[in-house]
């Protein structure tokens, strides 16, 4: 089999990295439109060879796009229109509901199969790609009954190899849910590393003092806003809602502050720690 | 050296076990109002004896107090009132500012040496106290000026054990800081936490998708209640200034994304990536 990976970045690569290592696919076609890109990763080796994607659409059984959600969405429309009726498209974006809206109806809808792996971190490009990324996290898989069997069973056995969970939604149910788990907690870390490089002038400071706890709070904001902001603009009104929501609770927090209703904030935090019973 | 622990939990049990890896004490007696943590201590092993503090206060050289702040608060005066001029005192606490003014002109006030270890971890209580907790982080030495040389020579000697930075600021400094690069992610990191409960009422939906950027940034809210409501508390001013600047920051964001300004987006979170360079 012969994958093409279109954007080899964090995600991308690190996908390339295990199937390679599996020894799962013959040929790994790197496509991406920033050629720098493209010769870091044949260097560091997770790509047999660069091409172009309507050369890939020629040669690729796979197509995984691991771009930006705004590439994604420009992208998705053409792949569908040139690729045949054996080839299947896997998308890796963080949001669903708007991409799939747009290929509603595509005579070649089935053999798109959505995906979204649970997994990441703060950095970018090829040389954040990393071994075992995937390794024990959730893979989310939307709106399958609009995939052809042949293409889903394609895509699970490369997903497979990934070693993940695997969770079926919706596109509307998973643009929800990961606004509450995953793009909140980006807003909080950007605005976080706002605010104390706002109220924080001596940097050096910031280095001194920074425990792992902070660390681990600013720790998002180091992420890239070229995939950021694109899946903010799509999920804008989920991430909207939960902002919200969250503006409000830090909100009751700086009221209780401002009454020393100490008591009242004793039970809040108390409240919080219920997330130690899901997480662990 | 007979070295006290007032509070045998996180941080004092974290230094007793590598004072004790050390060899650098004869006798580490353990002190603390919970007759059940002074048996975990015994049985973990990193306190010889549990004592009480009037009799601690017969026979250790040292004092180490790592009690919430409310409770040193309560204690130093009571501990500086019965030590005499040899005994050294040092407290570990969180906040200065109120608990060094509580004990300005203290007949016994050189005998005492503040400190805060910026370290830790979001579990609490003698289990979780762990070797090597201190390598590589930074202690604060506050007002150290006000300190006896001997005391202070005591103190740095037991610090030089943990391998750590050392650092000086007034009071007044530390506590301004502290708000700054640790105490507001704590208040977020609780406020992330309640809105998530809130929002996604299935929280099994919560364990399946929980990326471990979600798990970074909402970590803390496993946090102590007992801990940290004393140090919201006696940092309220401070806490209230950055918190304030922070829900700023993310109303702002809020006002953007409302806008569709992604474009005003996109810059803001460059500029909050700016942290990469501060923290590696």
């Amino acid at each position: 089999m012969n994958i093409a990976i279109v954007g080899v970045g964090l995600i991308g690569g690190s996908i390339a990295i295990t199937l390679k290592e599996k020894k799962y696919v013959e040929t790994i076609i790197g496509v991406d439109k920033d050629e720098d890109n493209l010769k870091k990763a044949l260097t560091i080796g997770f790509i047999d060879k660069a091409l172009s994607l309507d050369e890939a659409i020629n040669t690729a059984d796979v197509f995984i796009l691991s771009v930006p959600v705004d590439v994604i969405y420009n992208l998705l429309p053409i792949i569908l229109d040139k690729i045949n009726d054996q080839q299947v498209v896997i998308d890796m974006g963080s949001t669903k509901e708007q991409l799939l809206a747009s290929v509603d109806g595509h005579v070649r809808r089935g053999r798109l199969v959505a995906c979204h792996p649970m997994a990441g971190t703060e950095h970018s490009g090829p040389e954040a790609a990393v071994q075992g990324l995937f390794d024990g996290k959730t893979m989310i898989y939307c709106d399958v009954t609009n995939s052809d069997e042949d293409a889903f069973d394609t895509a699970e056995a490369i997903v497979e190899q990934l070693d993940m969970h695997t969770v079926f939604m919706n596109a509307r149910e998973h643009d929800i849910h990961t606004a509450y788990v995953s793009h909140i907690s980006h807003i909080t870390s950007f605005a976080l590393a706002l605010t104390v490089l706002e109220k924080e002038k001596s940097q050096g400071r910031i280095f001194e003092l920074a425990s792992s706890g902070f660390e681990s709070t600013v720790r998002l904001a180091k992420s890239s806003a070229d995939m950021w902001v694109p899946i903010f603009r799509q999920n804008q009104r989920n991430v909207l809602d939960v902002l919200e929501e969250h503006i409000h609770q830090l909100q009751n927090m700086q009221t209780l502050l401002m009454k020393e209703d100490y008591q009242a904030f004793y039970k809040l935090i108390k409240k919080s720690n219920k997330i130690k019973r899901i997480l662990k």
